[in-house]
């Protein structure tokens, strides 16, 4: 009994601790886009030997089932509902110029979330439903926090929670992880600035930084409402979300730019970079065929496979001109005349095409998976930013000298001619991205890996609690020390008050002895 | 040819890349103790292959010959200059409090950095040495910034810098990486304060931030003088230090508390935690005669092996009373009644003895080795503090509960038998110690692997250039956007004073017309 303590003990203080298997987490992801990455944690988790159960709404765009367990919810909206809003985004962004964009892409954006809060709260207020999951034993909650419905029930069921993302509208999720954004050199969602930016860029950075504060508060209001309301407790989202033990943020420094992080963030960027497959038969022939020449990958992204006639029409007179054969992810109307070089598919295995030696360039709207799969295999770009973030995402490959930006609005066949012969035939994209994607992929651990970790991590120790800056418990005054600062400024004032009234009695007395001393 | 080509492209496009072997890596170390856990990484370097030339002062502390080259540079000061102010420092500990303590160590402190920094122009002025290092054809500088010597040779000689450090006096270290250091929840050194501040210690925090402006500018402004002159341009020590690459930080957050650190700050704490080794037969055998009591481990670190011997008495008496056994490096006066249970040694395997399953406390005077040495095994510790950052490595173990302080200047025999008795007897502090050495070693990258790692990374990509962030091209007046601020508040200001000047146009007109209808 001695030695086995003695062996436990020794165990303890001589190497690490990876004893957590067979734990139990609670998923609760975000539709569309965003789960693509998620599944990949998920699955490896679920792998690794982990019970993960992952609520999924009754309409939803595209999670499936898995080898993980799934548990339902009703959703007072139908997937009607939600692909209504997303053909109206594709549309409207093909319709109008950027600047209409902003505006529009806005009120569709809250519209979707609207509904997606519509859903939380069918799930929370799901009594049965929420005890079972309360009983369920779970050790940790992993959830992407563009819902409220995860952090809502990590905080219900006092489990630590995990968050998977790409960021957050007015970066909400870096001020409630206490991460200093200064807007001298912090670009903001939006603002078309890169971290380097003139004096008026700068201005416009400072007004959109203020700007944000109002945006937040109206956007995340309907999340703080339901929080509160659920937890019988005033809460804001940013106070909830600060709850967060261990952030994985999908960044990687050849994308987003430097700034200040705190310890229990932990970049897994490129997370759904894989190994290329190889081509199924009939591609492998269609992309050999293209010789030196080589071909071109061509997606808009999980969400849009169709475009209106006339757009369309314009892209395939733009590949008619072009030596490269294209593959084009495409379910819309295709013209008579249909360039021969073209091979159109429903569903294309984009990675392993792009893993492929003869990948040339990569037609993509800029969505951070497609946008990582073309960093991880060198491949140029030519980006075509839709909604979303995908603006951002592009700006930054295109100040890094590895892609070409279009804007779907105004695209012509020429104009892609142009972006698509730069790309391919201008050696310095190609050279600029081989050295970004070695850079990316020189890490010491997988991200994949990283995810897995500290997820684990957060199950063996209930938290990360030595993580957790200080900051947390301070209000805004304090944070910023102000009310020290007036204290200090007051000790300041008395301190000359007191100085200047001592030298005037002081005078005044030597004045009167001095005055005396004549009139005696 | 072309084959060879394409399997070039897939392999930099499929897999992680890890290909410098054989690289040339420039050493300029730091005396004394920082040598201690710089030596592991050089000869972990020197292991993958590396040819790492040490640049070692003629006259040295303890950097000797190990499995690396060494090139000595001449010194206009002798080892006997640099052992006479370690000796003052101890001597000045052992009889001051505190508060004498602050001044006298910041007195030494100088005068020890002022000879260190003459070895450093005698270094650079050594022609034929500087020549033959700069075309010795090395990939990076790795040093210790405590010295200006290599932030200067890197410059020089246009290399990518590796840092490699503790931290350095005024924080200056991470202000030259652009982290921000909100003095509301980051506590300054010297200050007692943790991370969670009441109102009057954070108006202390604010002050001692103040005044570190100043101290710093005095400390480290024959840095920058030194720089300036070598480099021929106006240069301050905060600015050549922005240069760093990679700042490789001896952290961890079961030690330090969280703050926001830059992305190319990795954290490499208990990088000197090893895998205990077995003792020698004559110590397993005086260890294991302790019985269920266990020993405990007694060091001041490589710097301090005497005591006064009236001091030296209190802890043979202290010793005398407990069950345990005591090793204890000690080359002082030993009375001629030493009890029984001491075993006095010049030299212990301190690791391997603290490893050991019956080690039950650490007497340790915080030094950052020993302190991670006690974390990494879980064994609770007696703290007496003497110089440097050691006051405030020991509050912070202090805070944690695993710990027990006292103060040299007035310990006695009581004082020592309370501390050992409570962090032996009472359980918490075993069971706590035991819980953050299970977070510190829970980590996915070992901390030597991550250090030899990211030192690989900067050779092969002869820097960390997307790493940097954007914030070191700008003062200070921009990176906290105080012309911005004055520019919106300007056009504010103009805009209320025309809005006023156009209502009281208007309203005049108004009056006019009407004054002149009554008139009519």
């Amino acid at each position: 009994m001695e030695r086995l303590g003695l062996l436990v003990l020794l165990g303890l203080a001589c190497s690490s601790i990876r004893p957590v298997e067979g734990g139990k987490i609670l998923v609760m992801p975000m539709d569309g886009s965003h789960w693509l990455s998620m599944k990949i944690l998920v699955e490896e988790l679920s792998r690794k030997g982990h019970e993960v159960v992952v609520l999924v709404p009754e309409a939803t765009i595209n999670i499936q089932l898995g080898n993980y367990t799934t548990q339902t919810f009703k959703t007072p909206y139908s997937k009607a509902d939600l692909d209504a809003i997303m053909d109206s985004l594709t549309e409207m962004v093909m319709k109008f110029s950027e600047s209409v964009n902003v505006v529009e892409h806005f009120k569709l954006h809250s519209q979707f979330t609207y509904l997606k809060v519509k859903g939380c709260e069918s799930l929370l207020y799901d009594k049965p439903l929420m005890k079972s999951l309360k009983e369920g034993g779970f050790d940790v909650v992993l959830t992407d926090p563009f819902l409220p419905c995860g952090p809502i029930v990590a905080d219900a069921f006092s489990l630590p929670v995990v968050y998977f993302l790409r960021g957050l509208t007015c970066m909400i999720d870096l001020e409630a992880a206490q991460c200093p954004l200064p807007p001298s050199y912090v670009p903001r969602s939006f603002s078309g600035n890169t971290d380097v930016m003139t004096f008026p860029q700068r201005v416009k950075n400072v007004v959109i930084a203020g700007l944000e504060t109002y945006l937040c508060h109206m956007f995340y209001g309907s999340f703080g409402e339901l929080a509160s309301r659920y937890l019988q407790r005033d809460i804001t989202y940013k106070q909830l979300l600060g709850n967060g033990a261990i952030w994985l943020l999908r960044y990687d420094y050849v994308h987003e730019y430097p700034k200040p992080l705190m310890p229990n963030i932990v970049t897994v960027g490129g997370i759904n970079c894989a190994k290329g497959k190889p081509l199924p038969a009939d591609l492998e022939e269609f992309v050999n065929g293209s010789g030196d020449h080589g071909f071109v990958v061509f997606t808009l992204g999980s969400m849009v496979s169709e475009l209106p006639e006339a757009k369309a029409r314009e892209f395939f007179e733009a590949f008619r001109q072009i030596p490269q054969r294209v593959l084009w992810r495409y379910t819309g109307v295709v013209p008579k005349d249909a360039p021969k070089n073209v091979k159109l598919m429903k569903w294309l295995p984009q990675n392993d095409l792009l893993a492929h030696p003869k990948a040339k360039a990569f037609i993509t709207h800029g969505g951070t998976h497609g946008l990582y799969e073309g960093l991880c295999n060198g491949v140029p770009m030519v980006m075509i930013p839709l909604f979303g973030d995908q603006g951002d995402n592009v700006q930054r490959m295109v100040v890094r000298g590895v892609a070409e930006s279009l804007n779907i609005f105004d695209i012509t066949s020429e104009k892609l001619l142009g972006a698509l012969r730069k790309v391919i035939n201008d050696k310095s994209y190609k050279e600029k991205m081989m050295k970004l994607s070695a850079i990316h992929k020189d890490r010491p651990v997988e991200p994949l890996d990283l995810a897995v970790f500290w997820t684990e991590f957060v199950m063996r120790h209930k938290g990360a609690q030595h993580l957790r800056p200080a900051a947390h418990d301070l209000n805004w005054v304090q944070y910023h020390s102000l009310d020290v600062i007036g204290f200090l400024f007051l000790v300041l004032v008395t301190f000359i008050c007191v100085m200047l009234k001592t030298c005037q009695f002081c005078f005044r007395r030597c004045c009167r002895s001095s005055n005396k001393k004549k009139k005696e």
